[in-house]
């Protein structure tokens, strides 16, 4: 029996899907549902290519309920910018919960997990950071360094974003960028614990392998998220600033003590740290509270997961149906 | 920087690639690669879909020397013959192991894993079977049991073959569609040990939990290729079986022994049993001797693995490169 796939380019999806409150709210149901239903999360599969100085994660989830589930697949290949190519790429596929046909595939370069990676942190931000963020502190100049300032302005009345990048130069130029674009005062920063000092929300997005935020750092009121860590030898967060934290929460336990924040905690067993770590679906259902208060100091750390892709692209498709959109495909 | 990606159809494949020599050269060429080069080939991502008395398998593997790589995705969703639709589908995707840019879209529907499932069948029987099969036993009445019987054609001179089932009626069937289709004698069999008697080779291609052969039905100059089991439940050989054999033989330990023939042996640590297993690829190599004469008992078994479903993927790609087949995407 024939049934139509659609195959959907980023230029399709950047039509349909943007970084708004629509995809926010799709990605906090994703959090939900974590929460509340049995959801089917396989750890991720992950392959190195050490001739191409290159690594591939696949990601899955099964989320009842949803029409359909999601497999994505993330190359990483990081000599590709020599070659004039994004290092990041990849596509989406999403498959029919009920039979297991091919629906859609989402030749996205990446495109959705950036949207869904970027909600999380909006959502991250609704439900912990304190009311009233004035100033953001972003670490990193990449893609998500962007995004995420974007998504803390949908959620927090934000005026102002301090930015430090490991290299000067581009962070400059990165700082220019985005203030003309957003409209907002955007500058740079050569001192993180300064910007930090001056935050009420701090957002990190960078692929470091050694922490770049010590607990000499916090101060009361002060939201942190961690998104940059998604490896086994990623961390962005010193131990430190886990043990101070009041409140401590990740999207996945098992995956942040994996490939988070949690890691090294996990690894050493501390239990001052594991023992106060919840996940934010709960917080967002209403099972776990939340920031009590404007003095606390909150950590949140994204490691990305499954039932995003799942969420995201089954928002992506439902909004194409009806569209001419793309290229249909009969098999 | 924009670039192109074919997406092909099952349609479009079964004019490009068939069950011939040229296919079972390229899986032969992969279980070598798999001996001889640094493979990287990671744990299958399997998840279980309740709800639905589905799963859904992952594989993938890196290949030095190619120029992709195939990420697969095997839906199989056991309820779909009571909607029309087959229980196995899914699709693979060729990814460029330079870049990581998605250069192939395979909606195959499973039909280049039937290919280089049948392909890998046809290697075995090549190095390991007796020169002279004239009769082959095929447990089992699906796609495999179908394509391991054309596969042995393609290597042994077969006059006759012998199928159980254990659907009586439903194997009358199928062995006459057989014989018409293939022009050679085809019997329907009950008794699975006077079946293996009568032959030289004998492929197992069936779901089973409950293993379906023991020792008693072994006789000198038998080769047995065992390919359905591939998951952490199946099993189509008693232990009997595996200690009897003089020579054991699988496609790769690592999985053999997690999802295939090898795994009650593994779990209870028979050493006489894992003692001897070999992988196919070191036989098609010379690094290890294959049968040594007409009188020994083999057994193979085959699980899989991504190494093939690269190789297969990219002979399909060469193979389509030149043609205006499918549908071409700018992304």
């Amino acid at each position: 029996m024939s049934h139509e796939i659609k195959i959907i380019t980023e230029t399709d999806l950047r039509q349909f899907i943007q970084l708004d409150m629509e995809s926010i709210d799709c990605i906090k149901d994703a959090f939900a549902k974590l929460s509340t239903v049995d959801v089917v999360m396989p750890p991720i599969l992950s392959m190195t290519l050490p001739d191409a100085n290159a690594e591939v994660d696949i990601k899955t989830a099964y989320v009842p309920g949803l029409d359909g589930f999601a497999i994505k697949v993330s190359p990483g290949f990081f000599d590709n910018p020599s070659l004039g190519l994004s290092s990041l790429n990849g596509l989406m596929v999403l498959l029919s919960a009920t039979t297991g046909l091919v629906q859609a595939v989402f030749l996205d370069n990446g495109y959705l997990t950036d949207i869904r990676t970027a909600a999380a942190g909006a959502v991250a931000a609704r439900y912990l950071a304190p009311e009233n963020v004035s100033t953001i502190g972003i670490l990193g100049t990449g893609v998500q360094a962007r995004l995420q300032l974007i998504a803390a302005l949908k959620v927090r009345p934000v005026k102002r974003a301090l930015v430090w990048g490991r290299d000067a130069g581009k962070t400059v130029q990165f700082t220019k960028k985005l203030s003309a674009d957003l409209g907002i005062e955007v500058h740079p920063m050569q001192d993180r614990q300064q910007l930090v000092s001056e935050c009420q929300l701090v957002v990190t997005t960078t692929p470091t392998k050694d922490a770049i935020l010590s607990a000499d750092c916090l101060h009361p009121g002060l939201h942190i998220t961690a998104m940059g860590s998604d490896q086994e030898d990623k961390n962005e967060l010193d131990l430190s600033v886990l043990e101070k934290a009041d409140l401590l929460f990740c999207d996945r336990i098992s995956q942040s003590t994996k490939l988070g924040e949690l890691r090294t905690a996990h690894d050493q067993d501390l239990k001052s740290i594991l023992g106060k770590a919840c996940e934010l679906g709960d917080v967002i259902t209403g099972r776990m509270p939340g920031r009590a208060n404007e003095n606390e100091i909150t950590v949140c750390d994204l490691t990305g997961t499954g039932v995003q892709d799942t969420a995201i692209a089954t928002l992506a498709l439902d909004k194409m149906r009806e569209s001419s959109v793309g290229t249909t495909v009969t098999t």
